[in-house]
């Protein structure tokens, strides 16, 4: 039996040997991703993001144990940027992630930039087209929101929570940041600390004052992952966020978008192949860099010469 | 007098409305980056990283005074890649910035990724041509290390600080995530904290073991920015490891290979515009699209089959 037949089999163990081959990027990935693409059904991703300390882990696990109880497909994916510094948060997730209900058939995976060739965003959604033909009906992408990857990353997701707690500061501020625009319903977790009521008061002032674009209106929840406090309504509010994407049309608009992005993201992976081998092939760069450091060229001047060079073809 | 005249002429101004330009990456920015190439100097770059909360703007602070002090022209990049969720952090960096001495002549530029089109790293390189070109010979970029947009900026640098507290983990985690690969020095600051005996330790051990590929052994050093307790030592291994570089050609040897990725920026930005504007312009990929959204095609295909269509010439 080949490995793409115990994937259909059902086999666990393919699949993350399929993932792993899809994220390293090894010979045939594209073709095995093609083929996967056809099996899909349209995955639901709930992209859940905040600062660390957040508790957004166990909000992950209890979401994940709900929905696997009302019979739901769960895969689970936890995007960790490897950042050098966050060595301990690290090791703490891992643990946490132990508190995955995996006896309710819930799949966890992780993922770091430094595992993953060639950008982080882009392996988490050809992962995800793994987790859809595999027959997972929902994801939940978890990421510590730190910089540009994360957020392109909970981009791609259908319904975004963003964690808060009353001490990550102050809400306007957290909002002013960009917050507001991603977010499809906040969650104020560990909130019996002090400053909670301020934060949700904030919140909801501040998301009143915007110009509506669309018609869903931002809900704010409190919520105690620790004591199981309002989870359940943190996904009721979750899932009618999704019925209103389905029923309004905005769900195949955003899918539609999104396969703008990947099909320009399989070109520009293509073209970046060909100017690599290209360009190193045959000595080029290196003999425009002994030219700049002798003081004969400046790299702009060199780019624009090479790149006349290796122009496309239209 | 045109801009680029008031710039020659030494204007800051006029220096700070053409890093707008550069950065904004407005009409003829390339152009600008040609001539500005040809009058730099090779500027000395002290990249400077650490977790929040390691007092790195401090460190920054008296170390290009100290640098100014010895009549160095210094200039400092603080990047902030803008997380929504450093609000506070940031507003924080910025009013401990007000206490950089520009009154010794430093010149301040922050930059964040909202701020900058296309590529923080790319950015923080071409501003550092129009410091270098305008006179600074001394750099120091500060950076939050969070992820690998930061370590490929501080990769640019030619000597590399890293800065930890006690209270950062453990520090042996710390190397295995990759710090030890980019340190030329750490410096543990805050050293009068607990736990900070037990970190140079930890480090030092840590750095014995490495097996030696360059002849640079890095140092430990225990600072305290806050009552300015070895920060002229700091500065005294920052620029021995510079003296080291330059005698042992390595300096040329790093440069060399910065250039090479800096002609690859220029070649793939151009064709990355190129890809762009082709693709969007006659409505192929909306096409695509709405072949995928049938079920005709899958996004794989149909990226290798634009692909195809744009390839390269040779």
């Amino acid at each position: 039996m080949s490995l793409y037949d115990k994937f259909l089999d059902g086999s666990v163990i393919a699949l993350s040997r399929i993932i792993s081959h899809i994220e390293n990027l090894r010979p045939g990935y594209q073709e095995l991703l093609s083929r996967l693409y056809r099996r899909t059904n349209g995955i639901y991703r709930i992209g859940l993001t905040g600062p660390p300390g957040a508790g957004k882990s166990s909000l992950v696990n209890l979401l994940a144990g709900q929905l696997a109880d009302d019979g739901r497909r769960v895969a689970v994916i936890c995007v960790d940027p490897s950042s050098p510094f966050t060595g301990g948060a690290f090791l703490g997730d891992r643990i946490r992630m132990q508190d995955i209900p995996v006896d309710k058939g819930v799949f966890i995976r992780s993922m770091g930039s430094r595992g993953s060739t060639g950008g982080l965003a882009a392996a988490t959604s050809n992962v995800t087209v793994a987790l859809d033909a595999f027959g997972f009906d929902t994801l939940i992408i978890e990421t510590v929101g730190v910089g540009q990857m994360e957020l392109d990353i909970i981009d791609a997701c259908d319904t975004v929570v963003v964690t808060l707690v009353p001490e990550s500061g102050d809400a306007i501020q957290a909002l002013k940041a960009g917050l507001m625009e991603i977010a499809d319903v906040f969650a104020v977790n560990k909130s019996d600390r002090a400053g909670a009521e301020q934060m949700l008061y904030d919140l909801k002032s501040a998301l009143e004052m915007r110009t509506e674009k669309s018609k869903w209106e931002v809900p704010v929840i409190a919520t105690q992952a620790l004591h199981k406090k309002n989870t359940e309504e943190l996904l009721r509010l979750i899932l009618e966020h999704k019925s209103f994407l389905e029923t309004s049309g905005q769900l195949s608009h955003i899918r539609g978008l999104q396969l703008q992005k990947k099909v320009e993201t399989v070109i520009t992976r293509l073209v970046f192949r060909d100017i690599s081998s290209n360009i190193l092939s045959d000595g080029v760069l290196e003999k425009a860099v002994d030219k700049i450091m002798k003081g004969e060229e400046d790299p702009y001047s060199a780019g624009m010469r090479l790149y006349k060079r290796f122009k496309l073809g239209s």
